[in-house]
């Protein structure tokens, strides 16, 4: 059964390119893309067509790094310094997560709160809570999210809601036995080397291989951590051989913030295609400091973007890109390396995303649709007829979500209408 | 005839101070604010109470630097260099408000979004335009958006819009006599040093004192600029000194952007009571650099915050507010200096633009209400009850502007509801 879309289609196929089909034709069988027309085939003809009219219809983003427990403490504590902020208010909220019934409201709200959005991929933190988890992925699966979800390892220095190691690993199992969901799968998540014993580690790492399962977790965010990591594995020179040598860096290992990774710490990733999560408000928010993205692209490790909620303290991935795009202009005045361009970091902030769970490229025929529609006509009326690259630019930076008409997802629309 | 407004109140009177009044009742007399209570005086038993439950009740915010004519080309040419954005957008766009109707159609909902956002009181630019600039005086005061409007200044070095300096002048005559607003007062604005020559910036410092009027302009947005400026006027020995030349540098005159006011510069700033407008946002897209704002308070520059719209991408002051912490955090980690916090930054883009205009200290007694009243009952629920400082900081980073409910302006109910 074919099906039409028909609206300004704008999407970033390979980084850095942006293409446009002014009043075009999205062509869909059962959800999948088949083709992009700028005229209407002729095979098409008498097929249901949804016009969106002179709306903007461009590929949904990726959040590759939040913290679903964390959405109900997105901005507070910014003021506090980095392990207060934990101790005050990150520990104690992930705990409340015991609570299976807040867990359920919590995450029904962050799940809808995210298609409204535009965001319908994600990777994602839970807590250490094992039933909350699996609510978090049910809700996820009801809303229409997909991608990763993972119940995170922590048996030391993390605050009341650490884990014994042997309740750990055994919890782990049983979340694994429990996760059946379409959409949904799960990340091993180690929290981060400084709260896991060398012998979760190593549990986790032997999972990795045995089940072959993706790993999340987060690297070389600010130097005081650096350090610690130090202390902790003498005999690791660097931050990612903590997670080298137990089996947990690894093809597709999503690793959160690198804001500190030099060249060697870089071609570790890219020779290993662990993927760096660049999450420019958090490490901001935080005063951690501003990674070196252009230089992670140019050593050629895959890089994607996350909201880092609540690190970060926004859930939209509009806001992660145009972050993005401010903190390379912040890099470029300390190095000279080039900022990241509207495309670039749109490309970043989606395709990357995309492509990390096998979507396509961009609105790439063969795959599901993952699509916004964006109806910029309430934006100031310009002073002259702009092009469809301009549209695109502007409403990256302006797009709220009263301005997102409609939100695909795995070919479904997920959300009709927005407020 | 005494009004009551009941809602959690918050303000921040002092830099830094915040001052909170859970179910509080803010006590009016013609809009004017009569006193702060904890409980309901017996004098008011039977005054007619609006009840705004849970809401928290706060002061507005106040924008000293935007330019209303680019407010239609807000978020675009962001990948573009400074000159040629100034060239493909931004004097093209200004040249577009030759056309009085389409003035009165964007400056109507300019004045709107503006209100919808939670702004009262504003400095602002118009275009080159007298007619143009009136009816945007006129929209701001229809909307209830108060404060200053500037005619702009520029006969040389400024695109196809430029003026003859005797038509600057003149027109800049016409401008004041046809100024009849209650609300909306001008402001005399020489766009900047390059774009004025010496004729006219001596015909408008003159005006300045003959008048008594304000004046604002731009200061050490970037080094370029400096360059040019020191090359125009090499008698100078810095920027500023090319409008102290002419009589432009005093009392109350708005510089926006001193990002690179050294310490001299500063001191001159504060020992003419010359105002410092920090524009976060814009100096980040702009790749301008990062204000010292801790600096300048600290040598007793007074300072305010703008969305320079747009250079900056956003009108939403609440944005203005997260993004002049998140520079401050950038400045921090250069230089040590501590970042603005959450009450402080608010100060700076509510209080402090207040007081510029003549206004209250936060809910001074005494003063009109400006005001927002914002239902943070959207928000995730959180993990456990929140104190009023801790609602205060999200709605700060959260609020969007359907989450406010009412504005306030110049005493006076301005918006009910926002979508």
């Amino acid at each position: 059964m074919l099906t039409i879309l028909h609206g300004n289609l704008l999407h970033a196929p390979a980084f850095g390119t942006l293409e446009t089909i002014p009043h075009g034709y999205l062509v869909l069988e059962d959800g999948v893309i088949r083709g992009l027309f700028p005229v209407l085939p002729e095979a098409c003809a008498g097929c249901p067509v949804t016009d969106y009219g002179e709306s903007l219809i461009m590929p949904s983003f990726a959040d590759l790094h939040l913290h679903a427990p964390q959405y109900v403490m997105m901005g507070m504590g910014m003021d506090l310094p980095l392990l207060e902020w934990l101790d005050a208010y990150t520990f104690r909220t992930e705990a409340r997560f015991e609570d299976t019934a807040y867990a359920r409201r919590v995450y029904r709200q962050l799940a809808s709160d995210l298609i409204a959005s535009g965001t319908t991929r994600v990777s994602m933190f839970s807590s250490r809570h094992t039933d909350a988890t699996l609510v978090l992925m049910e809700e996820l699966e009801r809303a229409g999210v997909t991608g990763y979800v993972g119940k995170v390892n922590m048996d030391r220095h993390a605050g009341p809601s650490q884990e014994e190691t042997a309740e750990s690993v055994a919890e782990t199992l049983r979340w694994l036995e429990s996760c059946r969901f379409q959409l949904v799968k799960p990340i091993l998540t180690p929290r981060f080397t400084p709260s896991c014993s060398n012998e979760l580690m190593a549990a986790l790492g032997k999972l990795a291989a045995e089940r072959d399962l993706p790993v999340q977790s987060h690297l070389s965010e600010n130097t005081g951590e650096i350090a610690w990591v130090k202390e902790l594995h003498p005999d690791c020179p660097q931050y990612w051989e903590s997670y080298a040598k137990y089996g947990l860096w690894k093809d597709r290992t999503l690793m959160a913030h690198c804001v500190y990774s030099d060249e060697r710490e870089q071609r570790a990733m890219a020779e290993a295609g662990v993927w760096a999560v660049h999450c420019a408000a958090s490490n901001l928010n935080l005063c951690s400091g501003t990674a070196s993205v252009r230089e992670l692209l140019d050593r050629g490790v895959q890089v994607a973007l996350g909201s880092d909620v609540a690190g970060g303290d926004q859930l939209d991935m509009s806001r992660a890109v145009v972050m993005a795009i401010r903190a390379s202009k912040i890099k470029q005045m300390e190095t000279g390396a080039p900022f990241l361009t509207v495309p670039e970091a749109y490309y970043l902030g989606s395709t990357a995303g995309h492509l990390y769970f096998g979507g396509g490229a961009g609105f790439q025929p063969g795959h599901k649709l993952h699509a916004i529609v964006v109806d910029d006509s309430a934006f100031p009326e310009p002073a002259r007829e702009l092009t469809l690259p301009e549209r695109f630019e502007r409403a990256v930076y302006l797009m709220e979500r009263r301005h997102i008409k409609a939100v695909y997802s795995e070919g479904a629309e997920r959300l009709h209408g927005n407020t």
